[in-house]
């Protein structure tokens, strides 16, 4: 293949630049045209399009965001806006693109892949939330940005010996506030994919208050039923503990990318290029272990993500 | 004075843990005896005091938060209560006490003051609400902690080409927003001093988008009298711009002390200790300018603090 | 095993409070007593060793060194204070310990095995340099201290079009350099695993600097056989570039933990404390993919440490 | 004044960019045309020049170094080059400018105003040198990234009690190392303002061990005229302390500048502006207290810098 596109679609995740970077540059370096395409498959739609060069790529390893842009596109939903997509690569001679994004961005990929452009997906979401990869690019970054916010939180929680219940990003994975929760040390975690019990939650916050523990961290998942400020007041009320709410919100998503996300990007990019250099068929690649992984992009978008059920018992011992 | 107490009262502010430190060690270097008052106010009553030495105050220069803990305390707002706190401070031989809070602290420590007791007031607060003094510990670091939140929040929002509403502290002193709005580049600043003007603010979003701005920061102090969910709302039907929301919160309240409020706690820890040594009057310590000053503590509260609307302006031009 | 005890030793890594935590808090809950030795094998040859209880590692998660403290010791490397230290730990009726540090740890611990005592060591050291495990606690931070020293470098760099030579940690194994080297943009790095070539270092630099490129960084080991100031100077002459010098040292050995570093030291931790429990023989526990591993201890001394050629050949790609 | 010119020079600083972003705003905001000169006067003798408009400031508030680049130009120090930079000027229309660095940008600004140039000196510099201004732009932003370095050191150098020699920049002024070594805690700080005495020293690092101590942390300026590996040396030979050398040398130029960095720039460029625009003779621009403050330029430069004696002293109490 000798000219490829990369676009980054769906919510933005610190890393997507350094996969661009290194898309653009590992293609370069194997003799491939590389193409920028903006704002996703809007832009796609739109033809805004323009070639990429070594220099177009420079300084933005350490910059979070992405550097394309990215949209979430009603049109490309629809069959005319496929159609049309395509009709765009086929002008602009592009045979294969990278797509970084998450689940959803993958189905738009496959949209593509079965009109016969080649995709390759890059798992580009702070939510971890692909089941076909251990990690996705994104997710190491939120995870200590959600550790940075807990440490000041900490600070003024222990001062007022409060309880604080921080709401995490999540809505159908938990692994952002299951890692950022028993890194943290929050002694509770609340996650969709666990049963929420108010009880089992003010039972530890007692028994910490009881040990002379200062300050209790609730970390929530955004997934799990019940509203941040209630779930506070909930608690007040059961333990007598003064209780309040941060949301991160937006925070999570921005900040410049980890080490181990720029590692991801970077890795996963490059193998992005080589399938698309050695004309493989449509694949999401990932990390599993140590090792870069592709699947046929169709069948990873079946595999379901497993609950790390050890993990949850490690923190609630780490956390008694 | 021989023997002198020192208590953090009202909301924490990094900072208060810099400020015990210098008070500690600057009456210990005049061989005065110093006793720490755990939970300000409330722990004075219950006389959670002990007395304090140089590892005492060891490694905690860095720390947010206090060490000594802080409470609101009702009690102490009784005829009651306050008698009882002398009683205590007279059980403990202790003749003068460095109080490190906001307002109502300083007005807590007029209380005590008026009944024989030598207050000093150091400003230990985020909110930069006290009229006697150009600063107040704990100002700087939330300011910068906002602007690092500014950054992330920048990621985002320019690869979705969004507007965001931040919400930062203030109730009735807009300073947060107004620093952090001016130095992080806010397009809008909105606080309590000024009157609210919807079309201003979505004016200049739409300005700013004809100009292929990507990003657009509302800066809103909590004061400001409409909701921050109610404002993304307008701001979107109004300008088309998607607008999301990010209240910081107790974020604000954290964090290790930058430099500048180490240096504002240190010195003004050491001018209060050198006062009580002094047997000087109850007084209210702040900064002006670059000079270390003392105001008698009652005629400071009545000090109204000006708005500076010079930088109010300077923001609206460097952001137009 | 009822009593089991804990020791950190060699050089200091962020995430070894975290282990030190989780193997008390993982041995307590399964209701053994868990005593903490100061000062690695030189405190346990003083017997300056204490019980430890939830509370005694509360607050500490977060804070990079060891509470336990660290040194080198002399002493046990004799037979005589081998023996010592055996007598003491017979003495506190402690059967297995937990060793959390490098090469020459496990080596020491080797030493308490051959005379009985279980010993499980976990792979505290920021060097990544153990053959056994794919990554190391302490790793993942060095690397990102690494990155923010990068970042505020690259600014003044920029600035002045200069050249800047980065040394970092690593007498024997490049891991740091490599790492921090691909993610954080360097144009060369420098490992003692390959060979040094002042050549092409130039080469690269002066193409960059062709391309318009107004920053290198040339990513050094301390290990790799050239003095850091005397490559400045040859890199200066040879292509007529400013070259400026910055040694981090000790720097990279301090600072609060990632996330993946606590988690590393959480999860092997635990792993730890339940083949303690279990009653097996002495192991070396690290981490294989996403696996938790354990291998004889004798034995994992003698796996040699792959370098990742492929990851030196892509950061050669992503900076050309 | 119509036209007007901005330029950077000499060492960058943190803090340069938001003086460049102030300078071009609000000199549009006035209706003045601003130019952007690269590379200092290296760029104004080769007519390195191009108008700027608001979008070309855009997104740079945040970035340390400076996007005009910055050198030391040896042609402009001889006759010739300072007159080729007028003619340069004549060419361009460029009436007055704005020069943002230390002493010796000024005495070069000097020449070109002696020359009939109006020249608005901005402080630029993180030495904090400059004796007309209280503090210069950039000296927060290294004071508060020497403070993250000793929090770094601080981790380490405790668990191994080890005392740490941080050398930081200041070749005749000691601010960076009295104020990061007040509000950083370091036991120790040496300036060149002051004699420098070995047993000084050490006596205070006995002292400290004997009081239980774990880390020592003696700051010293580059300035101070011993080098840095012999004072450890000394130090270790004297006390029994091992002592180990960190040189922070570049990663206190760069760095995203803080909010005080940030303010202090914009609120002087916009004075500079102003004062172009009232058609004022040449000025030095800086901060007294709160205030803005203006000297006539050439005047400025023969203000001497006192020592702060009462800071020193202070953090010797507060270190005892």
């Amino acid at each position: 293949m000798k000219r490829i596109g990369v676009l980054t679609s769906g919510g933005d995740a610190p890393g997507m630049n350094a996969a661009v970077r290194a898309v653009v540059r590992c293609g370069l370096d194997r003799g491939m045209e590389v193409y920028g395409i903006q704002r996703g498959y809007e832009g796609l739609i739109d033809g805004a399009i323009k070639e990429m060069d070594m220099s177009s790529v420079g300084d933005i390893l350490h910059r979070g965001g992405t550097i394309l842009r990215t949209a979430r596109s009603e049109r490309f939903k629809t069959e005319e806006g496929q159609k049309h997509a395509i009709n765009v690569l086929s002008a602009f001679g592009i045979e294969g693109i990278v797509v970084i994004g998450g689940d959803g961005s993958f189905r738009g990929g496959l949209e593509l892949s079965q009109r016969g452009i080649t995709v390759m997906g890059l798992p580009g979401t702070i939510d971890n939330d692909l089941g076909y990869t251990d990690f996705t690019i994104g997710f190491d970054t939120a995870v200590n940005t959600v550790l940075s916010a807990v440490s000041n939180i900490r600070d003024t929680s222990s001062s007022h010996e409060r309880a604080t219940v921080i709401e995490v990003m999540g809505r159908h994975c938990g692994d952002i506030a299951l890692y950022a929760g028993l890194t943290g040390g929050a002694d509770n975690i609340l996650v969709p994919e666990m049963p929420f019990d108010i009880n089992k939650v003010c039972r530890k916050i007692i028994q910490g208050k009881n040990r002379g523990k200062m300050h209790d961290i609730i970390m929530k998942a955004e997934g799990v039923g019940v509203d941040a400020k209630e779930l506070a007041q909930l608690v007040e009320e059961k333990t007598g503990k003064e209780t309040r709410v941060v949301i991160l919100a937006y925070l999570q998503r921005g900040g410049s990318p980890t080490a181990k996300d720029r590692m991801l990007a970077s890795r996963t990019a490059s193998k992005a290029v080589e399938l698309l250099y050695d004309d493989e068929s449509s694949k999401a690649i990932g990390i599993c272990g140590s090792e870069i992984v592709a699947y046929d992009l169709e069948k990873a978008l079946t595999i379901k993500r497993p609950f790390n059920a050890d993990l949850y018992h490690l923190a609630d011992v780490l956390s008694k």
